[in-house]
């Protein structure tokens, strides 16, 4: 196979890692593995701020095996970085500079505004936000943004992370309440200086990464059982955050390590984390906190992939995530866009007659639904449904909350009403019933565009929607060769009927290609 | 994308089907598209054996609808064939002759033989067997063979099937005491011109094709509620045909529709094609009642793939179904191969020491298990393990009984005892407690050999097991650079001490590549 290897290796103060993708012909990257060796290199850098000899050796051994490893991998590329333990090393060059020439791998150590812009490239791409702070906490360093209109207008890099804030302010097993107040004292002078930090007029969400938010995120999720498995783009309130603060600081620290959803290598530290994150939230006045598992590294793979184009930000998230699982499923991408494209025309058409009630959100999930009915086929033609189902909730796709996600996959496998209330069911932590007659008629939508679609993708051009007597007629234009399974055509118009509360009937009406 | 499509036209006495395969570039073919038009061609035949004009319309019409989908879907290949109906129509030849002039397909009369074959074909492809009778019921004509160590050794084409057979003896809606006896004996008196259908020595399996198998089946699987979603090499007993067979003649047309797994439209001819199958059960003494949902179309598709290799028969169905799906899923192939070649080789250590009681078929399960362990990836690098478990039980993977894909789950997914006993739990009809400690052995062989692979695929070389005192070493003739996490794999030799009785340890010694 034809398959491009690229690696990316990012040198933190805590721990180095490896990650390899393989590139396919048509383009797109999957992480083929990930390989992390813990370093704790800023525990090697002395008081005069120079990276000690052991850490040298260490950093130097560790590059080496990760160069075989891309050696072994037949790696063609390697995007290098270092952040806060090499950026405050004043050795730090010149450990670069031994590194490439013993194993020619180039490392580019990261300015604190620098990493910080890559999280942001990270968060702006995959997720669903037009307005936010982002903030990346790590052992050394903490990178903030604030995002506006999906530009970042300001961002910055703090000297202090989980680590460091552990060491110099929390001492003891249980925070005194002494400890808790110097920390956030601390904090609080640290965000004063800078000044775009405090509150919007509207709140907005603060996007968190690093591994102390995502244990946050993974602790609130076991806690209410949570029935949806992703935590990119879990969403929690402050006030959660406020209570997670308060369990965190009167568990001692034994205890706090069986914390489910908690690492255990990280009970120490995540108490600070948790400070950073609450002390934040006053000063943005943030109301949401947003997991986000994409950091630093994404925001180096996008920029590769971008290369430059839109300041590195895709224009549409969602859409681009949506065709790259479409193409990499292997789903008919002709039939996937026309099933689509007639949807959202049936969609906007009822919105004009007044007979649909639904945002441009719903729109989208309509239309990425449309290019992603056929994903479970590439599992089992048996049961492809379902499985279409279990792909939309499990693969990541980005620029969609975990509700939408939710719902698309509820579309996109829509078949009878039994199955989408058996779906239902299995998240009623996260939609409510009230919600599913609105899904339901979306559904219905989407699987008229499919069955126009079928077995010939395209045969029906367009459809317009006229209000005729009492009832909608849908004037199809359709190629003279067509075959179009009528029975369930008219089937699927009588429930919708019931679903819209209004009549529906078609009609065809030949057309040259 | 640079992908070829094929398509299948099937012309039997009852429905005309094109089923559309796409080739990417790896040469593997899946299913696109499969469309159904029924055209009751039987039921069009005069008694003077000719096709009447409306039948010859009619198919005249679907091939052009056919021919206008492939032109369309940019078919490259058309590869025709006609069943009973045609075989019998005295003017078939004819109506070829016009298909082929008007639309350019060629359409290929099977002989009863020849379509016999294609489903041997279909059968010794797709399953894992060594003799076997195989079945196939259409709606004229019932094609039946013995299949002797992988070879088939007879081959047989009657001219009845589930229509005809009900239009000769069940004429009413209950049938008859004395209907029934009258069909049994004239089926006894046909299965009597082929002698070599009688008992063997040693009972082999029934494998049934075709619409009335399927839906046997699916009935059986709804009434036990049974809990792996697959019907492809789904075993019944001969007492369940039996009772299948009881149970249907006692029941009115208008309640037979209603039951669950049974085809609204099949509720009248299922009693014929249940007592066709009771007979030959008879006959053969068979005790077993195999359904496979691979057939005719499946076997032109071997035959096209295969092109004349060994007879058109796969010589290793699972390894290659495996290999298949490994490379379809993107999983690292070179580190999967080496993964399942270590399993076996521990294995095969094991045993001559005398530490391991297992069988060439579970030795055929972790060495498949070995190769699909990182097919879950695909899906989503988060809870990989558990989209490993999902895809393999319900991917169809050839070649492996029900129970041997659930344990190929098991062992390609497995991480914790806890996970484990969850897979069971979901599966308590299809595994007993027993042989969980069994699976759980080979997985955590599986499990070494992929720690042995990680980071770096291949670094350790090989294997060798000793006896030392009382611990088994394994001396890992491992790669100078290597990437080991000692801790992992320390810890799994202790839980594989306790699993297997005896105490483990290892050792590495540097190899040059």
């Amino acid at each position: 196979m034809n398959i491009t290897q690229l690696a990316i290796i990012d040198l933190g103060s805590n721990s180095a890692r490896l990650v390899l993708y393989e590139q396919d012909q048509q383009g797109m990257l999957f992480e083929a593995d990930n390989v992390k060796q813990v370093l704790r290199l800023s525990s090697h850098i002395t008081q005069d701020g120079v990276l000690d000899d052991e850490g040298v050796q260490l950093t130097l051994d560790c590059l080496r095996r990760f160069k075989d490893i891309c050696d072994g991998r037949g790696v063609t590329e390697i995007v290098g970085v270092a952040t806060a333990a090499m950026r405050q090393a004043k050795n730090g060059p010149e450990l670069c500079e031994a590194i490439e020439r013993e194993t020619g791998i180039s490392i580019r150590i990261l300015s604190g505004p620098e990493e910080a812009h890559y999280g942001y490239l990270a968060v702006v791409n995959t997720m669903n936000l037009r307005d936010a702070f982002t903030v990346d906490i790590g052992g050394g360093s903490t990178e903030v943004t604030w995002v506006e209109d999906r530009v970042c207008v300001h961002k910055i890099s703090f000297p202090f992370g989980a680590v460091s804030l552990t060491q110099r302010f929390l001492k003891g097993d249980l925070p005194t309440p002494e400890e808790l107040k110097n920390l956030e004292q601390f904090l609080r002078e640290q965000f004063a200086s800078a000044p775009w930090l405090t509150k919007r007029l509207r709140p907005v969400p603060l996007i968190a990464m690093g591994g102390a938010a995502r244990n946050v995120g993974n602790m609130h999720q076991k806690k209410r059982n949570y029935s949806f498995q992703s935590l990119h783009h879990y969403t929690l309130n402050s006030a959660d955050i406020a209570d997670s603060y308060q369990t965190l600081v009167k568990t001692p620290l034994d205890k706090r390590k069986k914390i489910k959803g908690l690492s255990k290598d990280r009970g120490d530290i995540i108490v600070a984390g948790v400070v950073v994150f609450s002390v934040l939230l006053q000063v943005t006045g943030s109301e949401h906190f947003v997991i986000s598992t994409k950091g630093l590294r994404d925001g180096l793979m996008f920029e590769r992939i971008l290369q430059g184009q839109n300041d590195n930000v895709l224009e549409d998230v969602s859409l681009y995530s949506a065709r790259q699982w479409m193409k990499r499923d292997r789903v008919n991408s002709v039939r996937a866009e026309q099933v689509s494209r007639l949807a959202v025309s049936m969609f906007d058409q009822l919105q004009d007659l007044g007979l649909l009630q639904a945002d441009a959100g719903q729109r989208r999930l309509l239309q990425i639904s449309g290019l992603l009915q056929d994903i479970g086929l590439s599992i089992n033609t048996y049961d492809a449904a379902q499985h279409t189902f279990y792909l939309l909730t499990n693969v990541l796709l980005y620029g969609l909350t975990h509700h939408q996600r939710l719902v698309t996959g509820m579309l996109a496998s829509y078949k009878t009403d039994k199955k989408l209330e058996k779906q239902f069911s299995q998240h009623k932590d996260m939609i409510t019933p009230a919600e599913l007659p609105a899904i339901k008629r979306l559904a219905q939508l989407g699987l008229l565009a499919r069955f126009f679609n079928r077995p010939l993708a395209g045969q029906v051009r367009s459809v317009q929607l006229e209000k005729r007597g009492d009832q909608i007629l849908l004037q199809c234009r359709v190629l003279p060769k067509h075959i179009i399974d009528r029975a369930q055509v008219n089937e699927l118009l009588e429930a919708m009927s019931k679903s819209y509360g209004q009549k529906f009937a078609y009609e065809l009406i030949e057309v040259q290609p």
